[in-house]
């Protein structure tokens, strides 16, 4: 038997970890992995903490993700929610739960795609604890812990009228690739069929970078620190949809955002209601020089929360998890 | 409809979260949940992480654990795991996985377990941060922080030759409970039947501190603190059994734990192989008045180790998820 074949219900918890830790990236804190718990170092004497699952089935399909994306993604979210504090992420809590039939070449695909990411979008960052648990479904609960260095936490709340409102990074690039894999990733029937990479290549410039992102999301971490050094007043990880996400941003803050359509690319309705991008959604005080382009403003609250030109968005706002998974997996 | 049957996906996520953050412990950090990310004051500049996750089947049968049960036992297993390392629960982080057939009223019962756990275990520790997922496995995955308040972390792989060797807390307490489950609340065909009031009330008093301490473990965490505070060479969480977690203590310092039999109690068997009592396993410079009962000697490491009254353990040394599960849920 070949270790590609061998899953981990063969395995000990010992071994199972052992083909995991040895490809991720070296523990940079006091005490890493191995202990009860890990140590890590925050100088300033704060800590950013954040969690975040993906699930199989409402999050995601193994038809369309592979082992290395699942990594990748479960990493990349919750290093933005920690960026979008305004912390540099310096650590990831992996708790793992999975099939026994789960094959151990799975898992060390995830551990590649966690390390793939800390390298990409968070250097420095490593996976410093974690917990593998057996269940009938396939479950990555990952929790980022970071600093803030001494800047002020960049609350959702701080928005005031009159303040820019910018958008850091892409919008609806992720939600086209949900497009794609929802049209052409799937049989007569709807059920996902496999993403070769044959019919990877066979996709359009736009379609192939969206699914790409929507497997792989990309936040601009540095950005999102440079934002909060530069002044911003709020900030957040556009997760869910920029529509229903600046609803929650404006809720916090008492105001309302007025979003410019002009400013918001040609394809409004993937703009505001396509998630998953992970770019940020950030104010600042008007004048400021910070990263991002500008979408909008902040103004005194009205009747809804967020305008577009002017008017309510009655477009799709964006992802609830309890209204809108179909039940499907794969 | 009464809010008992009012199930989640029923809800939109913001519903069921109201559900949950009003019988939650009040924040105590700098900012708490609702934000991106929670941000957590550790005024040493250093903070204890670890993550645990209770799943369906593997971990729990809700015929026998209440959800007021398992948010209870799925907050002590990871407030333990941070007082291992001689620091202070300041905070949780959970990510919750589960059907949308679960009544809003279960998802208060866990938020009920939460609080009563930290209430009697960690005052002042409160959930600070989480996530909500559908999934079709019941999952809670718990991210616990801590600070070390000045102290130098305690880790497992400090024990010497010539150190004491302590338990703080109950051995085997919890193995009995779980024996108690497995024998009285099986049907014929060894299904779990429910644990309800009447039953408990007919059990004997051993059996049913044994059932109610394998439902809501009482790690002793000021203890554990204390040790440290002694002058504690190497602690760990007694977890998955003693006999596996001393072996783990003895390799990752380099030496043999040599238990005295007769300080481990009348039932050798459960006091070595029973786990999740959530008592800890201690080493103290010999002479150190810490607390705990001492129950033998670290010596040079010898050809195994772990040893009983000098001989090799060769009963049962506890639990390994990959191995023992039977995969039966109810």
């Amino acid at each position: 038997m070949t270790d590609a074949e061998t899953t981990v219900g063969e395995l000990s918890e010992g071994q199972v970890l052992r083909g995991i830790l040895s490809r991720l990236p070296a523990s940079t804190a006091p005490v890493g992995p191995g202990d009860d718990a890990a140590v890590l170092a925050v100088p300033d004497g704060r800590v950013v903490a954040t969690t975040d699952t993906l699930v199989h089935g409402p999050d995601f399909r193994l038809a369309w993700s592979s082992a290395v994306d699942l990594g990748y993604k479960s990493a990349a979210v919750n290093l933005a929610d920690v960026a979008a504090m305004g912390a540099r992420p310096i650590a990831l809590l992996v708790a793992l739960a999975m099939p026994e039939s789960t094959p151990l070449s799975f898992v060390r695909g995830l551990a590649d795609g966690l390390a793939e990411a800390c390298a990409d979008l968070a250097p420095g960052c490593a996976v410093e604890g974690g917990d593998l648990a057996v269940s009938d479904t396939l479950t990555i609960a990952v929790t980022a812990l970071g600093s803030l260095d001494g800047r002020e936490p960049v609350r959702r709340s701080g928005a005031r009228a009159g303040d820019a409102v910018h958008i850091i990074g892409e919008l609806g690039v992720a939600g086209r690739g949900l497009d794609v894999l929802f049209t052409r990733f799937v049989d007569a029937a709807g059920a996902p069929i496999l993403v070769t990479p044959e019919a990877r290549a066979s996709l359009g410039a736009e379609d192939a970078e969206g699914l790409d992102r929507q497997l792989r999301p990309h936040p601009p971490i540095a950005d999102a620190l440079r934002a909060a050094d530069a002044g911003a007043t709020a900030m957040m990880d556009v997760s869910d949809g920029l529509a229903l996400d600046a609803e929650r941003l404006a809720d916090a803050s008492g105001v309302t955002i007025a979003f410019d359509a002009g400013a918001l690319g040609d394809d409004l309705a993937r703009a505001l209601g396509g998630g998953e991008d992970h770019g940020f959604l950030v104010t600042y005080p008007a004048g400021t020089d910070g990263p991002g382009r500008r979408v909008g403003t902040v103004v005194a609250r009205g009747e809804v929360a967020v305008t577009v030109d002017g008017r309510p968005w009655t477009g799709r706002t964006g992802w609830d998890p309890y209204r809108d998974w179909d039940a499907g997996r794969g």
